[in-house]
């Protein structure tokens, strides 16, 4: 980027808010008078910072003020699920200005679903008036690994046609700007630790829906792993000793036992009929007594899963995020049971065991934040 | 600390051994002339950088170069297990310069553990020709878990009379200097990490001798949790369905089944004279054929576990150490078996596991690294 040092320092030290002079920044940062000069003129040039009155004079010119400018660019945000595409547009402080969502199933490749992200997020900057210019980044969540230092999805099982594909490259020509792409569990995980848990430092989102997976932060930082594949709970062979055979091959996978299509399939063997997690949902906030049973004990199956990443990880908190965990309390209850029966004492001692506050909006939220921290760290101004 | 900002980066530029001018500097860091100019000479001061010949002239006089001394200063390293205490002396570039080691109980008590730290520490300086100012650091290790930024062990089973104890104040009082403790695997998996795989930002590293734990470097840096507690595979229950009791009042825990101490108690039901790890071994390598199929079916208990976490962290290297793992391949092959037959093929095509190159040098030589990578961060200096 040919950056001057420096300039992610000064941005950082006005994200708490608080309008400081350029004598301040120079003591705060250590920099040169000279280097912070520069990097103030180029902050106001790009908008970044704004001038916010003047700083009490010990005599002379009162020195003037600087404060970070949360609306001076606007960030793309979507969230790609097996299903559904949902894509937002937010300020630098992750306010969402609009919204548009709509069925959209990830099998029909990426000149498709790419080209309906390309769309919908010109609609929106459009309808919220402002320019391509204005447009810091775009983030994607996608269902499934990708190699995040590319961007290019790594064999995700639940997309043809999407394996190695150049998802940067293509939005990139269709958008501009910067474009960062992710797992979608890794996105939720973010922004549900962005925007409720940043005291916590290690956070686990687990995500029950079709398949089953989890985002990890530890030390207040994504765990992606070697090959971005980290978080793949769905294929952790459950203790239970279950000898279902699971679509990856092997027996007993978490995800054959206890995803929102294990539990539907249950369901109907049962002569009830539910055909995904939309059904299983209803019928539990109907009061369906088999389908809440069901629920509760897919939360036990994964909650001594989740026991064991307690003792691996040792986490504060563990949100349950998914469709299946709009199911009201029956499998939050479930996972409770297990993992705080089986887990040390010291590991629970302060674990709170949660349901997603970001709810359906954590794609949208994580996939800008993704973007806002990283055009905040610096490499973008 | 109260320091002038940029003291760590100045010194962390000279970290890769090459020699740089103060202009280099100023470059390289975007610092201020006079602030270069104040570190280099406090740098100077402290012995930390040496002049190190002069750079080509333009003309005039040719400008001075500097370079980092690793022998500028020392640093201790403790590695207390449940049974031994080594004590080692290092240089900052993690050299050792002398150690020692004897059989001792940590469930003596910290006063009886502590004290024989700081005289081996004292002896060993002596021996070394250094001065207590000299001393950059000391660095502990204890088995069972220590929240690190207090140095306080928490809650740990094997070590009556240590929890919450001052372990930093203690060793401060006797030996002065920088003080930092941490759970022994965290140590051995900085100390695997650091010394021969750098380059692999994610590592497991699997102690297997009286119990089971792990350390685990996420990223390129230790994953502690949030008590400290992370890694904790002794107690995670295995998916072979095992109702053996274990001391934890869990039924089915991995040490339970897989811990050197199972091994012996498994052999000895055969009768088989085994009484802990170093009988096990023995028997191993002297070819006794039950010894060497119940560390392989250890391995295979282990494996199943590790095949958990490798779902969950995907990492690109799992490191097998403590003392079970000197018995020649068995343990290794079995964990292999099982790890490779049961994780997903992304997360295992570039995976290594491997038998731990430092070790029993591994303690030592990451209390070493854990009081380097801390003091030349510029914390310290």
């Amino acid at each position: 980027m040919n950056e001057t040092p420096g300039a992610g320092v000064l941005l950082r030290l006005l994200l708490d808010g608080r309008p400081r002079t350029r004598a301040e920044l120079i003591e705060l940062s250590g920099l040169a008078r000279s280097t912070v000069a520069g990097r103030v003129d180029a902050l106001l040039a790009s908008g970044l910072v704004v001038p916010s009155g003047e700083a009490a004079s010990t005599g002379g010119r009162p020195p003037a003020r600087f404060a970070f400018n949360p609306s001076a660019r606007v960030v793309l945000a979507a969230d790609a699920g097996a299903t559904h595409l949902t894509v937002g547009l937010t300020d630098l402080s992750g306010r969402v200005l609009g919204s548009t969502t709509a069925a959209l199933d990830i099998a029909e490749g990426p000149d498709r679903v790419l080209g309906a992200i390309a769309s919908s997020g010109r609609d929106l900057l459009g309808r919220a008036g402002r320019a391509a210019a204005d447009l810091a980044g775009t983030g994607v969540g996608l269902p499934g690994p990708v190699e995040h230092s590319t961007g290019r999805p790594n064999h995700p099982p639940i997309m043809p046609g999407w394996d190695e594909y150049d998802v940067v490259g293509h939005l990139t020509a269709e958008l501009g700007g910067r474009v960062l792409v992710d797992n979608d569990v890794n996105i939720m995980a973010l922004g549900e630790y962005a925007t409720a848990y940043a005291d916590a430092r290690h956070l686990m989102f687990v995500k029950v829906a079709t398949g089953i997976g989890a985002g990890i932060i530890s030390d207040g930082r994504l765990h992606r792993g070697a090959q971005g594949a980290a978080g793949d709970l769905g294929h952790v062979q459950t203790p239970s000793g279950s000898d279902v055979m699971c679509r990856c091959g092997n027996t007993g996978c978490l995800e054959a036992i206890a995803s929102a299509a294990a539990v539907a399939e249950r369901l109907r063997a049962q002569g009830i009929e539910a055909a995904g997690s939309a059904d299983v949902v209803g019928l539990v906030r109907a009061g369906n007594v088999p389908a809440a049973n069901a629920v509760r004990q897919a939360g036990r199956e994964i909650g001594a899963v989740l026991a064991a990443c307690v003792s691996l990880l040792n986490p504060s908190v563990i949100v349950i995020g998914g469709s299946l965990a709009q199911a009201g309390d029956s499998l939050l209850a479930g996972v409770r049971e297990v993992v705080y029966g089986r887990s040390l004492p010291l590991a629970t001692t302060d674990l709170r065991i949660v349901t997603s506050r970001t709810g359906a909006d954590a794609g949208v939220i994580g996939a800008a934040t993704m973007v806002i921290q990283h055009v905040l760290s610096g490499a973008q101004i």
